[in-house]
């Protein structure tokens, strides 16, 4: 068995994104023990950093020792009692999940659903709020199976008539990429991955918790179901005590410390502002080509943008040749959206205009060779439009 | 903030061990899609080369998406459903975590304790497991916190006896340095992690299922508690299914592919004698500076010694001289060993002649700093002796 020397690609995919030379390279130097006070600043520089990209002041601002799907779990175990009410806002994969995991804690779950690719009528959830009173509500921020953006001003003005109820987010697509500002929107409990919109390899999931969060986990009458993530162990290792729990990912930690560094120094606003300019030259090209979006444009993602995938034209067939031709991953759909959508991301380093010109080049040259008659060229000037005004 | 870059360190505490420098480089490649055809066979050969380190031919063999208490927790809650009766052998830490596990997963405990240095009692277990007949028996292998090895092929005498009841075991710290012999022994769930003797850094817990415990998993009447570590999900990733369940740790898994593949080079025997001997040649070169071992010399562990610390010795003094002044890291004792001994690791690269003659010169050097008369030079004399015969 041979050393592995992975083909360069361009991941335009549901994540990862591609990351910064300077990330990998951080994740190549030394290690260094979990308890090392040159570990422990690293610690808390990340915690420093994490609370600039969550737009929080919460103390308890770490990295989970999982992907973002572990902070998922995180969120729910530690908040959820045997018995708990949750309202879990459901259209895509990531509700679905949630719910599931609502389950498995021993919650009880209230679903507000809407349809997979569209937002949620928020009436809806403030009558399930209602009729459940559940302390706490879950809400997915970018739904990465969909393209959906949710709006938390609005979950928050429902919100604000329930002031009991927990808000729970998952912005895993969306942190770094859009604005998502803890604080402002009074979050209880928000989780994110590294490798979408903070172009850091996966591994660790960033988490926040409000005060009130914290004091519903000092209340809690039963353990944490999961040891691991339990919250009341595993902020003692990244407080002040700094009480061995598990060993931290040495590595994974020193990318995340670096990149979150270039998220500081491009600055959130520009960050926002570069995901939003390339986001909408990738509509305009699509659109140019004949391609629809699946979205409404009110309810599109800039890091996560699906394509409604036109008839008579081989899914299958469209990414194995952007791959092969090309070096280019995006993704496919996911449950009912399968063979309907491609899912291209434009997350973190991979948001930027080249990767975006050429993959409306390659897409034009794939669809033409499925047959479909393009006009050529009008896709790129579309964009450029966009670049340039 | 800037750049990290962190000091040049010896690690010689309970993990992490120093990375060889060709895990290090596959860390920092470019990342690839973790549904990426490439990718896929590098999944492929890591489940290959983890089935040769855990010595098995069981399908089921692969790394879990956390550190190794992720995957001790993967253990208890995919075997364990509520009501179950677990008897967990505790000595130590490590089952001590165990125990607060199976409480988390609803299982009900027996413990079988031995005092934290010593190994168990055959009989205390033979008699919880007639009392119990309980459906595991969970033992760690190598307790990390007591330098204590537990004997397999006893345990698996008395298991012989009780046919029904699954062998749970933790492998964190001796996989790749100990013979584990997963099939030989018929261990049905073991685990690991990646950053002791297989010289990975920290971040995914290698595991592995026998048939018996497979079908103990798909006859579950409820569902896993954890949706993370959910091995009924998690195979079909690993399986032929390829179907996505969380995002795998990329760069992780190109430095576990890697350090495999060394102690392939290597090869499990003569990486077992390299632990041995400079296990013997440490504990030669302490014993000579008139400090004593905790354990008995069958129980010790190769991999983590652990030496009592002399009266009068400040424990922390002398492991911040070692930091400081040697760039050596070594570990304290945890709970009713606190401050009573010192816990060296000589774990997969970390375990070499150079690292245990620098190791006995520096802590020479800082005892006699602490005042204690020693016979300046014995340690190294003792050590040598033990490499030259």
């Amino acid at each position: 068995m041979n050393e592995f020397h992975p083909p360069r690609r361009i991941l335009l995919g549901p994540g990862p994104s591609d990351a910064d030379n300077r990330v990998l390279s951080a994740l190549s130097a030394p290690l260094v023990g979990h308890l090392d006070p040159e570990f422990l600043k690293v610690m808390d520089d990340i915690q420093s950093l994490l609370r600039y990209v969550f737009e929080t002041q919460n103390k308890l601002t770490i990295p989970i020792s999982g992907t973002g799907s572990a902070g998922m779990e995180a969120a729910f175990v530690n908040l959820v009692e045997p018995g708990d009410s949750v309202v879990v806002c459901v259209n895509g994969v990531f509700g679905e999940r949630m719910s599931d995991i609502v389950g498995r804690c021993g919650g009880t779950l209230t679903r507000v659903e809407a349809e997979w690719g569209a937002s949620f009528d928020l009436d809806q959830i403030r009558n399930a709020l209602k009729k459940t009173h559940a302390p706490i509500l879950a809400v997915v921020h970018a739904e990465t199976s969909t393209g959906v953006l949710t709006s938390l001003s609005k979950i928050r003005q429902v919100l604000d008539e329930f002031p009991e109820t927990l808000f729970l987010l998952d912005c895993v697509t969306s942190l770094g990429g859009h604005p998502v500002e803890i604080d402002r929107y009074q979050v209880d409990f928000a989780y994110s991955g590294t490798q979408k919109c903070l172009s850091c390899p996966p591994g660790l999931a960033p988490i926040t918790l409000s005060e009130k969060a914290v004091s519903v986990l000092r209340r809690r009458k039963s353990k944490v179901r999961s040891w691991y993530l339990d919250l009341t162990m595993v902020e003692k290792y990244w407080g002040e005590e700094r009480t061995y729990h598990h060993t931290a990912p040495i590595s994974m930690n020193y990318a995340l410390r670096e990149a979150l560094r270039i998220v500081q120094e491009e600055g959130l606003e520009n960050r926002w502002a570069r995901h939003h300019l390339n986001h909408r030259a990738l509509v305009a090209g699509v659109e140019a080509m004949g391609l629809a979006m699946l979205c409404k444009p009110e309810d599109r993602l800039w890091s996560l943008n699906t394509i409604r995938i036109p008839e008579k034209v081989s899914d299958a067939k469209v990414r194995t040749k952007l791959l092969q031709d090309f070096g280019i991953e995006i993704g496919g759909g996911l449950g009912p959206l399968k063979n309907k959508i491609w899912r291209v991301g434009l997350m973190g380093s991979s948001s930027n205009r080249n990767n975006v010109l050429l993959f409306l080049n390659a897409l034009e040259q794939v669809l033409s060779e499925q047959g479909m008659s393009l006009e050529r060229g009008a896709a790129v000037e579309a964009a450029m439009n966009v670049y340039c005004t």
